[in-house]
Formats: C-alpha cells, structure tokens, sequence
C-alpha cells in the first residue's frame, strides 16, 4: 500500500523518459502521492524531472511542488518561466503554501508571478501573507478557512459552509466570529456532527478559544500547539480579528527544525546543511567552528607554554593531556546540553538559576569523585610516579568541578540575556573547558611534582 | 488569553491550599486548561497537589493526570488506591491515555485497577492495548474511532455517527469499512460537509487510504504521518481489519523522543534526564560516558607513553596536544553528525555509501587545507622550531581526513548493521580520533624531528 524507492524502479522510470514514453512513464507515478513523487525528484536531473511534471495535472504538480527539498524547488522554478510558474503551479495553491513559493524567488521574478495569478483574491492573499516575518504566526498561516457568523442559525452556516469548504484542502474547526470579524469561538465538527439542526450557532459553540496574534514567534505558535494538542490555531490581528489559521502539519516542521538547530550547534555545524548538499556548501558549514577549534588550541597552546620546564622535566605529565582535556570538554557538554535541552522543552520551570547550579554541583562532585577515585586506583598500581598519581586525581576533580559549572551557568547566562542557549554548546565550551582545564591540571602538577 | 504561571500567582494559590480554602483554591484553576494546570502541579508538593486534585471534576482531573510528567504522575499515582484510580480517572480517558497509564504502574496494582473499571469494554480495550510493544503502532493507537460500513446510505451513518461520536473527544476522519471490519477507505470531514444527504457513502469514500500495521514501529509511524502531512492515521492487523487510529498529537511526542535521542547521544548522556531530576539519577546518566571517555583518556595514555622519550627532548611537541586531540573530536563530530541528522530526516536517499565517504573525504582535503595552512602561517612567525612547524600542520591536515572519514564511516556502518547509528556520534567517536590523532601527531614529529 505504501511506496519505496527502490533502484529498479528509478532505472525503469529513466529508461521510460529517455525513450520519451509518456504514457508508460504517467503511469509509473500516476498512483502515488505527492510526497512519493517529490522523493522521485531527488533522484533525476532537471531534464528528467521537468518532463515528469508536465504529464502531471496541475493540482498533483502544485502538490508535488510544495513537497520538494528548498533547493530543488529553486533549481527547478528557476527555468520556468514566471507566467507558467502562476497558471500551472500558484493557481491551486493554497495561500500558504504559495506566499511560501513566492517568497523563496528573486524580487523581480515575485511580482512578475504574481502579476499572471488569475485568482485576483489568492494574488492579494498572498501579498498580504508575503508581508509577514518567515518566523512569526502570520508567516506560518494560510487565509483560508471555514467562518460563520455567531447570529447564524446553523441551517444557514452549514449552507455558507458549504460554499467556503470548496476552497479548503482540509478542515478542522469552523471558527465563529461576530459581525466586525472578531474571533468569539470554535465549533469542533464533532459538536456540528453531533448538533441538532434546529439550533442556533450561538448556541453549541465553544467560546473558551485558544489564539494567536500575526507577530508571535513561530517557536511560540509550535509551543502552545504542542502543549494544548491542537491540530488547527487561529490567528488575530492587532485588535483581534480573524485573519488566517496554522494547520499542524506547518508547526511539525518548526518543531524538527528547532531540534534540528539545537543539535547543529552541540555538532559545531554552523548551517542547514544535508548529507546531499554541495562540498563548498559542506565545507563553508563546518569551518567556522574548525576555525574557533584551532583558535582556542593556539591559545592552550600558548597558556600550556608557561609550563614547558616542567613538561621537559617530567615528559609523563604530558601523556594525561588529552585525558584532562576530554574530560574537561565531556563534562561541560554533558552540563550546556541539559540546560539546552531544559529550556527547549520549558522542564526548566521557576526557581533561581542558583539552585540549579547547585545541584550541577552536586552532580559534579558525586561524578567526579567516582572518576578521580578510579584514576587514582589505576595510576597507583601502573604508575611509578606517586607525584603524577597524585596531580593526575585531584585536578581531575577539580576539572569536573569547575566544567560542570561552568557548562551549567554560561547557557542560562545566555538565555537570561536573551541570546540562543545552544550557542554554549558545541565547541564554544568545548575549547574553553580544554583550556581551563589544562591550565588548572599543569598547575597543580608543577606544585605536586615540587613537593614529592 | 493565555495563562502563564508566575511566582506570585503560585504563591497566592499556596496560602489558599494552606488555609484550606476550596472555593478560592478551585476558582484560582477551573479556568484553567488541563496542560496549565500540570504545570502549576511541578511546582506543588504532593499534599498540595492532592488537595487540588480532589476539588476538579473527574473529566478535567483525568485530562490533567494524562498531561502531567511521567515521573510526577508515577509519585502521584503511588499515593492513591486503585480503586480511586479506576473510578476518579481511568473511567473518563480515551482507551490510548489508559493504556499508557495503567501501563506504567507496577504490575499487582494494574490488575487491582482493571478490575475496578466500570465501563467493560472500555476496561477490554485496555487489556488489548496492553498487549502491544510501546513503540509501536498499536502502542501509539486509541481503540476509540467512528467507522461506518460502505452500504450504508448517508443519512443512516449520520444517526451512527452521532451515537459514536459521543465517545470521543476530537473527530477529523470516518473510517469505511465493509462487513467484515476490513478498511476500505475514509471520509474527510470536508467531504461529509459538501455531500448531498441523499447519496450512499459508497459515492463519497475515499478508497485510497495510508494505513499501518499494529506492528509498525513508532518510528515509522512518525515518518509516514509527517511524510504524508496527516493528522490521524488508521490501524489494521494482520489480515486488514480496522482496530484503531493515531492521531498526531501522539506522534509529535515521539518525533520530539527521537530528536532527544539523538541529541542525548551526541552529548553523551545515556538516560533520559531533565534538570529537575535528583542529583542520583542526572549522576547515573552522565557517568557511562565519561567512565568511556576515561577509559580512552588511559589508553591514550598508555599509546603516548611510547613516546616519552621524544616529548622530554621536544617539550613543545607536548603544547599542541590538546589543539590536534580538539581537531580531531571536532571534525569526528561533526561528520558523523551530519550523517546521522541526514538518516534521521531520510534525506540520503539512495546511492553508495562509497560515494558519500568520497564527498565526506573533499570536504576534509578543504577544512584540513585551509586549517593547516593557517596553523603553518602561525607557527612560522610564532615558532622557533621548524620541525614543529612542519608537524603541527602535516598532522593537523592528516588528522582532519582520518577523523572526517572515519565519522562519515562508522555511523553508515552501524546503520547497516541496524545499530543505531548516533551511537558514534558522542564520547565514543571523539575517543577514538583523539587516540588516534595523537599517534599519527606524535609518530609524524618523531620523524621530522629526527631529520630537522
């Protein structure tokens, strides 16, 4: 019942659009679903997938449209021209979708689409829509929806109903509003289902309405869906009038891509980038963080350097470098990540951020006692120098000590003053918990090594 | 609108708790939606929170049970008996919210609390849902759903539906099914709304209908619902009967799992844990990681320790340690991150693993050429050694390939493998090309400073 690519299916695709077989190539994708066909793309040329598209029809086209990969979208709206791309595509779109379409291609290429939409009232819809922040409710909302007046009788609505549903893909809620627009209420399809006839609108709806204004964040809209279970959420504007709704299928790519940001910055990955993308693509991710990385190594470098004599006098204290230095940067990751994650899932509730460092605290000595008690165990049997047993326990402690916390106040720091937490996360804290660390481990190795 | 928790209010809702007042405590909260009132219980201690709990209607207290943490629910749930627990709750919850539940009480106390269900059917469907993996479709599924048979004229599944339509909370498909439960396809709301009351459901169905297994993970669950932009999902067994349906808020659950997983892993944390968990639990998640990372710090230790000699004579071979050990977890992760975030989000599509470890490979020759260069360009006007000039950047470039390719590899193996593949993301990978980039550093600085 469901599709999967296989090779063998690709292979006997190409070989129909090759020999320009349109009949047995139409039938090869004719059955399956827009996201089906969308992962098809990914696997032809631009010539190949061009030839596809045009033995669609338009709504299936449009639809496999919406479903492709950013880049392959532009790759592909880019030779088409501007009046083909409004009649062929725009047209059956629904305003969401199409403002997003629009909004990705040049400004000159914008209005000359728009200019060929047939459908005078999409054109302004979309414009309006185009206004909006990428990031904010009214970015994430389409205009359409199912909207009946509280005075109605429900005869009445379900005829006006009726009419607006032909415009909608799919339907959730009917909201209910007064004569200036105002939201006042929702009427699930249940209560219609369950209602009878007779009765007036104003009587079986839900005036407890959960809403939006145009200029709440994205994350925010993602938030109140998740908590509240919501499928649909409309949107307000300034003085409360109904202008659009988020459908959840919109919010579940904004959940993904906040989990998606969070963990490139643990990763040290500075853009949205996709096994698929090009190497300069791949490289230009990836380098700033390299480049922080080998700063921050310069740096120990030159701090370490204070300490050569003793690095020259007993080379052994050397070997436990890179097991100060890991534990350093394990330990703060470990600590960032949890805030991180605390405050993306708001499992961080009230309370002081002392109490929280506290208990990192408290985390750290218990983690660190158990560590520095091995180490110490395994130096005193295989080590013959009781002054390196000694350095190599203790500042191991202290490193877990200091990291943790370090790793714990620095995210909330950053989120007190309004800067994205997960920045604390990836080699940022990383590099300064090596540098720190070693710093602390070397000093107290040239004092024990003084005295024993 | 909204309701958002502050210290004061919380304070204020204290002292009437205190004082015992329930008319002030209750109207504090009855207007409050249920996912509010959770939050409120985080901040309440368990006599408080049972004081509030017996001032709320049943439907409203069992809405806030299925809401609250699980740890919170568990501790909750400890303190009161099962029959309590069967008539105050379980009686008003859709099957899936019971069956998740009753399912994490301990195994004496399940049975005590089924057997004091009074709905009997509702206490069977339970009983059935017990039965199925948690992650897996029928672990996710509720048994309650509206379904009417293909014969049936419009008008006549109307009256059905109205009958069933009682028993749940929120409706977005009918399901068709023929005489045998066999599903056949759905009826959108939208289309029941446009229909003519006079056809047969025959001449509205849709016959082209995603659905799932019992046995399908929850995993692909996920996928399918995001895939296909669906808000509910029907369950069959084996031979094609309609047994339940999933809906997305469900899945948006499990879709934030698996982000947390993943990013658990990459920060080595091996439980799921949040901040306000106790010292012992945060402690028993970080240790596993760190005791590897330990584990890796000794025998790099033991690996180094063969280069003694050559760290006493070149005590500044010793400094950049930490740089090349940084490089080389950095690169780790971030190659077999992007790996990882790519199997997780399907987009490596097909084609051979040898081509993407190719890919991985120029993208290393870039990052090592442009970083070694620049760390070349430092040494020389820094450094007074030639030789450790030459070794920093020689090794730095070797190490970025070797680390890049190793981090593209493992995951791509172990996915094979069907391991999950972010196993090699944490401490694990950043252990190993630690290791392993020192050898290669050290062995590398051996040689040229035997010829320089």
């Amino acid at each position: 019942m469901r599709f999967e690519i296989t090779r063998e299916y690709i292979d006997e695709l190409r070989i129909k659009i090759e020999e320009k077989n349109q009949k047995d190539a139409l039938s090869l994708i004719v059955n399956l679903y827009p996201a089906d066909i969308a992962e098809i793309y990914n696997e032809l040329n631009i010539d190949e997938a061009k030839f596809l598209y045009l033995l669609l029809d338009k709504e299936k086209a449009s639809d496999v449209l919406i479903e492709l990969e950013e880049d392959d979208r532009e790759r592909f709206l880019k030779v088409l021209p501007s009046d083909l791309i409004a009649k062929q595509f725009i047209n059956e779109m629904d305003s969401d979708d199409a403002a997003d379409i629009i909004g990705e291609l040049p400004e000159k290429k914008q209005e000359e689409v728009l200019s060929h939409i047939e459908d005078f009232s999409l054109a302004g819809d979309i414009v309006d829509l185009l206004n909006y922040d990428e990031n904010s409710a009214g970015g994430l909302m389409a205009k359409e929806l199912i909207a009946v007046n509280e005075n109605w009788s429900l005869l009445y609505s379900l005829k006006e109903m009726r009419k607006q549903a032909e415009k909608i893909d799919e339907l959730f809620y009917v909201y209910v509003v007064n004569d200036d627009n105002i939201l006042n209420g929702t009427l699930s399809l249940k209560r219609l289902l369950l209602a009878q006839s007779a009765k007036l609108i104003s009587e079986i709806v839900n005036y407890k309405v959960i809403s939006v204004k145009t200029d709440t964040s994205s994350e925010e809209v993602a938030n109140i869906m998740k908590k509240y279970d919501l499928v649909a959420l409309p949107v307000l504007d300034g003085i409360g009038r109904l202008v659009g709704r988020i459908t959840i299928d919109d919010v579940i790519d904004v959940i993904k891509e906040e989990a998606e940001k969070d963990y490139q910055m643990i990763s040290g990955i500075s853009e949205d980038v996709e096994p698929n993308d090009s190497v300069f693509l791949l490289t230009r991710a990836r380098l700033p963080w390299l480049l922080i990385g080998m700063i921050g190594g310069i740096f120990g470098a030159e701090a370490m350097s204070n300490y050569k004599n003793d690095l020259a006098e007993n080379a052994s204290l050397a070997l436990f470098i890179p097991l100060i230095a890991a534990m350093a940067g394990n330990v703060g990751v470990q600590s960032s990540s949890i805030v991180v994650q605390g405050l993306a899932n708001q499992t961080i509730y009230l309370g002081s951020t002392f109490k929280k460092v506290m208990k990192e605290i408290a985390v750290a000595l218990s983690n660190g006692l158990i560590c520095s008690s091995l180490i110490f165990i395994y130096n005193l049997i295989f080590s013959d120098s009781f002054a390196l047993t000694l350095t190599v326990s203790i500042s191991l402690f202290i490193v877990i000590l200091f990291a943790s916390t370090f790793g714990t106040f620095v995210p909330m720091a950053l989120n007190r003053l309004k800067i994205d937490p997960a920045v604390a996360t990836g080699p940022f804290i990383t590099t300064v918990n090596d540098i720190i660390g070693l710093i602390i481990y070397l000093t107290i190795g040239r004092i024990l090594f003084g005295i024993f």
